[in-house]
């Protein structure tokens, strides 16, 4: 998969794409056929994998079936139906409510972005560390409101990078996912008459241990029915966008110190132009900056679709969810791994930064100057790396929190 | 195309999808070249067509080159060029940049997009202007802060759906869609030097009708280079979320007129339920109000855009448009032609408003009551359609205002 | 007015404050007690002012008030009604609903912020024009992507500024501001009752009349109600933020031209920092820019509330504008009287804008040495004024469209 | 404070308002000195205390004085040291930059909006919670896509608005707020400075140490400079919204249940209509479906701004932080009051529940008979309050959720 109206589209591959949602949703009607028969219910084979049945080809025909009954999860159905013997059609999907099928599907492929997207912050914190405590003694000019203010090391510009992504690691890991199978209006009714019919002792009991099994079974958490209370989804983009938040700040410095007049980083080599062969564009930034522009609109979609919900499932809101946290999770992954490639590659140029700091040393000090002026005592010799406060402290500090999210 | 996790993609059909727009993409290079050719300057035939030389089988490797140089241009031009032969390839692109091909392409989708949402919406208003006239004398009850307020007419009603409509309609007919033709940042400077070099007497006028020639070839206007200036961008979003504003007004007061508890208006028969196969969900109402909850976001994304631009070319703030863009047209048009089905097929249930009315006739009139009493005059029998005010007028307003856009 | 959280809001003064929003809402009923006069229906003094009876400093009792009845529509009245006679108090609103006033309100405040916008716009463009003009010839690096392109002017720039303030002018001179008048739904039934009562021969030609009068007499145009058809107020957001739109780009190019490393121009001298005098800070710039993000959010609001319309009056959505509408346009104002100080006083650097020129020489003039290789001349001098392209003829393009809005 | 455009603001008091803000300002500057003071660097009272020197009166002449700098305190030290002593005001704000007393400014305001919103946040859960036990046995019907799928109970209901409200307790609880205390470019560099200069043997350990106590004073956490990592600013908006988004959809059911064909539930009386006396129209429903449809857009702000940084101090971002975390506080302040008032007079009408489930009945059961048909045995008594399935299991679960937070 790639996109034409995204490039490094293609760096999330599968994840979270149709073909992956489509699987999703199999996966969820195995795993409940599956503990359905285990419980004795539904009299199938208990390892049926319905998956196998349905692959990126199929993604086409049911998503064009999907207005009538205006979710996906009916075509599914008719399709996995015709796909496998009359017995599992008839218990497929038993109990279940086609919001169910989807929302859990969306928290399945929603955990698999956030773990990529994990994997990724984990190499862009190893790399910030490295970068952070090898460039303690780089001084760098400090810009506030874009004009030169007093000294800082690009070492502390890297512990700061590290303290974004590390709060967006902080927010990641505390995604919870839950399953959602509550049946037509989330009591779970259908579920509980079916247990009593096959002759269940206690069939609420045996109600809430499908529900367990199957989420237990898809790598999520068990959760009474969330149908109109849409925390779970809004966590998840607040986590997501936390994230591009801090990329983005990286992708905005790099981009203004790599600017010809400044030259203080470089991107790692990519890009051209079409015109102008000379040009190296920093295109990851760019990309990068991109993301973090797009995500606070897309959560926000989040946000109102959650404080939409009306009734036991929404009609409108709830729909709008679907597609925004897919594209959502997608740039995410693909900001991710872009922001490990520009980490990875990036060139810190210290003589240039050293020679911004010679021409403009008057201006970085001109605060210490002026507290000497004020204590009575001559101001000393006009160094910068003199004036640095507590730059060591503050990067010991982001890389010992670095250090305890390590194995 | 259609997309799982939007139902009623398909409705849009190829319209702004990718391959749509690799297409123009190819064909904004086609009519270049071909102006090019036709000014003396391109020794190349005048009549080659390169979009026969790409097709939707092609996307995915154009895409998934776009990353390099940041955008789907240049790995476009390799494709081009491997499949025509050498003097074509040489010539092609020459005093362009890619910003010129991505957004004139962007332009000619665009246009392709509005021109399919104007055809819907002029199904829609003749469609409310027949509910408007049909219904101008069926009363019921007006509605405000959700409570019964004073009477209205479902003509009026669909005459204040056709106003809404209207206004979109204004909207999207005064929309411009121009070509970008300026080069690597905005001067012309490469056509302007071609011309030269090939001998114009006046190379500043050739460039001009270089301009002038592919603006027209591809249906666009003339303007100066907007790569920074983004207006033209922004009042297609603003015009297109006028459009799903409105249609999200209809579906709102379907959904509601539809509860069964109103049961003054029915969607046309579609939907189903998963389990419950008695139910008749309002599937198009909720689809389009889906789409109405996504546009205004969208389209703060394109002014968001607009906001950030920078230098001649933005770092990031101009890649956010292209798929937003994208997504908010498709969006659109299927809105468009799900409220085109809905309208269609909506059924009035007079006698459900006429119950209504009739059960809550006293608070209907109180405030002609208090008009009366206030008067001192006798109050008279209590006649809902006694108290309609200009309930024709303004019908007949809008159904002029309908007229003024008709052929 | 000035507001400790929004730096240079009192540059707005009164502008859609809320003492000039009930001042507002008392020329409303104003207006319409004076046709009800002139009518011959409210046996009142057709020459009443209510605006004199309520000020500033009523604007707390109002608004701690407002939230029993949803709106201040009430407590005004209440107001207004212990401050004059018993006669006047009693025609006082007749036929109105509070929807009406609040609407009628917003568009007079709406007016007038346009207005003022509009004046500050048309200063932007004459120096915008000046500076057009005046730097034609002023060489300087074209920046794409942050990195070094071709030559542009700064003319040219200026061009392109005073392009994207041209578009939001026009945006901005279509804005249209009607009343609002239709009473409890929408079918100004209460004044045709009324007219009806008070013996008028043709109560609904009255009541259309009370409705152009009031109208007229606040400057406002006439239309039918549009109580839930909301692209009036959705219009107004559009022009506004394509003017913050505009703006926005402005100040990014002033605040990277004007890093310290750059130094192509220079912020009119303010600002200064609380501990290091030295810095001068490009305090408008970076205030415009703030502007700029905030536009599109808040006109994304608007349009929600629009596209969450129902029944004949909205639940909710309807409430949201009142705020959202007064801190856009507020905000706008502002951003407008900022920039026209920003552009007064711009300094602009040739000495530096050629000093970067020569220094980049190789890199502005690849272009222009490609093309010529592949022409297989010689390429001559490297001179960036030979490579200006068209930059006259889109300078003059952009003054002659300026004129064009010149009386 | 109430505000004219926003009705209900007045329920926020003066949380996180401009007077708020300026005293919290000042609180920041007096326990910075109290701190110098304490380390025995700044010779002056230890108990002084600036915030008795600023009220409410001065806000206007600070705010109007800010535009100069870009911030507010430059205009409040000026005033504080006009209302002190010489040596006071000459060690105020020493080792300070703007930034640290705006951003520690804005923390002590959003941790009293946050201890506000959790203050009624627990009277929500608390009566939530009597709801949900009081009605468990209550059937009504289920509704899905607004019609009609399969009963639930208000119990059921009471407990899902329950658990939307504990996810917004368990956001709102896990918020920090720290305090800034960086100096100019979050070095500390001015602080060490001066702490060297007062002759401290380890002016490292002492600027630590000012810093953690100015944080204690304050009632904040110790975090290193968050200038431009701005995780701890979009957290609180993260929380905020949640909370809003969870009032939201109980306002949205309550709006829907309360119409008049509808009649389930009634808002506490309230309101009136400004020309029908009859109307009780449902204002705290409607005027917190306002505040919800706010709360996403003003969060995205938040989060752009955070995605916008760069630098040592973001040139425009930062200042879009101000407004935006003021206005969604005191909003989510005053929905969390009306959201309190409204469930506590909330009316529940179990006979119209009882109404609807009776006419409803054969479409509310039809899951159920279709569950019976397949499994070949005979549907048995229509009886809604059968087919209730983890009815009760979901409601103790939420129960149970609840006590946990409990003291």
């Amino acid at each position: 998969m790639a996109d034409l109206f995204w490039p490094g589209d293609e760096r999330a591959g599968t994840v979270f794409d149709e073909a992956a949602f489509l699987t999703a949703m199999a996966r969820v009607e195995t795993a409940w056929l599956a503990a359905l028969a285990v419980a004795g219910i539904a009299r199938v084979d208990t390892t049926v994998d319905l998956t196998a049945l349905v692959g990126p080809d199929d993604v086409e025909v049911v998503a064009a079936a999907a207005e009538s009954g205006g979710n996906p999860v009916l075509p599914m159905l008719e399709l996995l139906r015709s796909r496998t013997d009359r017995d599992t059609g008839a218990w497929l999907h038993r109990g279940l409510t086609s919001q169910d099928v989807v929302d859990t599907a969306l928290m399945v492929c929603a955990r698999d972005a956030i773990d990529r997207v994990l994997a990724e912050v984990d190499q862009h914190t190893v790399r910030l560390a490295e970068l952070a405590a090898a460039h303690r003694t780089t001084v760098m000019a400090g810009r506030t409101l874009t004009q030169h203010a007093v000294p800082v090391t690009f070492g502390l510009t890297a512990a700061r990078w590290l303290t974004g992504v590390l709060d967006a690691r902080d927010a990641l890991a505390a995604v919870d996912t839950p399953a959602q199978l509550g049946g037509a209006a989330g009591t779970s009714a259908a579920a509980v008459e079916i247990a009593r019919l096959s002759g269940a002792d206690d069939p609420a009991k045996v109600a809430l241990e499908l529900t367990a099994e199957t989420a237990a079974a898809l790598g999520l958490t068990d959760r009474s029915p969330w149908h109109t209370t849409r925390a779970p989804v809004t966590a998840i983009g607040d986590a997501l966008v936390t994230a591009t938040d801090a990329w983005g700040h990286i992708a905005n410095d790099v981009l203004l110190l790599g600017r010809p007049e400044v030259g203080e980083v470089s991107e790692p080599s990519r890009g051209g132009s079409s015109t102008m062969p000379h040009k190296a564009n920093p295109v990851l930034s760019m990309l990068i900056r991109r993301a973090a522009l797009t995500g606070p609109g897309l959560t926000a979609q989040l946000h109102l679709a959650a404080a939409a919900s009306v009734d036991e499932r929404s009609d409108g809101a709830w729909q709008v969810e679907w597609s925004t946290l897919a594209t959502l999770a997608r740039r995410t992954v693909v900001a991710a791994s872009q922001t490990t490639e520009l980490l990875a590659g990036l060139e810190v140029h210290a003589d240039r930064m050293a020679a911004t700091v010679a021409s403009a040393v008057d201006a970085l000090l001109s605060e210490q100057r002026s507290i000497a002026t004020k204590a009575g005592v001559d101001d000393g010799p006009a160094d910068p790396a003199s004036y640095l406060g507590l730059n060591d402290h503050f990067i010991d500090a982001a890389l010992a929190r670095h250090q305890e999210t390590r194995p």
